[in-house]
């Protein structure tokens, strides 16, 4: 049986649970204590010299140690439902927003986040590096966040789902990245009913814990 | 037959350049001329809102945006040689090396080349959007850029390529980086023997244009 290495508080193992969740996937759960900075010790960087969480363990053998290595284990190993797309634009459509919602969303949250809470000081980048809090990078983030609220808001207004027509990985992280922005008080506004409805639909689903 | 919208001296299309060369893909190609701005312009506005290079126009009709999309088109439209890993495992390790390239490589350079170049004042990320350069981004970008030098020649020094023991999408965008990081004055040295033994490997495939 497959392992997550997890932890509930934060958001890029939430990925990989509800990666395995929408795929119905049985799994153990080890939770890594992220606050008492265990992912950086001598235990945990034997599993991951990353000191990253999620960590997947194979049944093969060999321990995934992001959320790009897992999401395309896990397609190839538990092809259905198919969340990287079956038709050639139908993956490339996914590919395309689950990058985007990367890039303009996820990464802006963190660098928010990161450079600017008393609690990271130095930890501006996750990983075994240290780097110092740059002010300025924080409040980059902190518009990019807003901008891409409004993205994502006005690319729902008439779709169901991020991408594709379909459920699909792209939802996931963009779930993920829509409650992460709570932690830089951003959250979806009444200027967002798009958002809104679109974050319901998915709460529904009763795989977003 | 396939669109490709190109530039020359830019590192992102130049992905999709090798790419399609490796697979052996005929098709058109248009050069958009980024030093004037014709990227932001209404006519390639109309082509990509997102204003950045490269896109593909498909056949079927949609044009792919950015890297990820066109990736993930090609290797579902034209399968050999695969390009994204044919086994779970395969797949797994090709997407990790490719996110951490794009992640640790790949941004990085673009951080400190557009938080530092007077070419690029407000353009301090690609888009629509302005944003005004960060000098100690630019800083922390340099360092990371040199660590990941470092990370990839250690993991070159018993391998022939960046994953699964095969040539993938991982190398050509670990290729694109190196060669990008030289608008950074960043080189593999004497210091990174394994390193200069893997780019002239990839030079001798005669797809690098």
């Amino acid at each position: 049986m497959l392992t997550l290495y997890d932890c509930a508080t934060a958001p890029s193992p939430r990925r990989a649970r509800i990666l395995l969740a929408e795929k119905g996937v049985l799994h153990h759960s080890v939770q890594v204590d992220l606050r008492s900075g265990e992912q950086m010790g001598e235990a945990y960087r034997r599993i991951n010299p990353q000191c990253t969480v999620p960590a997947l363990v194979t049944e093969e053998g060999p321990v995934l140690t992001d959320n790009a290595a897992i999401a395309a284990y896990l397609e190839a190993t538990h092809p259905e439902p198919p969340l990287l797309g079956r038709s050639a634009l139908d993956k490339a459509e996914i590919a395309s927003w689950q990058w985007r919602v990367e890039f303009e969303g996820l990464l802006p949250v963190a660098d928010a986040l990161r450079n600017s809470s008393p609690a990271m000081l130095n930890r501006a980048l996750p990983g075994p590096l240290d780097f110092a809090q740059i002010p300025d990078l924080a409040l980059r983030g902190l518009m990019r966040v807003q901008h891409f609220f409004a993205v994502l808001n006005e690319h729902l207004a008439e779709r169901e789902f991020i991408a594709a027509g379909q459920f699909s990985i792209a939802d996931i992280t963009a779930v993920v990245v829509v409650d992460f922005a709570r932690a830089v008080k951003v959250k979806p506004g009444d200027e967002h009913p798009h958002l809104r409805r679109w974050r319901e639909a998915m709460q529904a689903r009763g795989t977003m814990a």
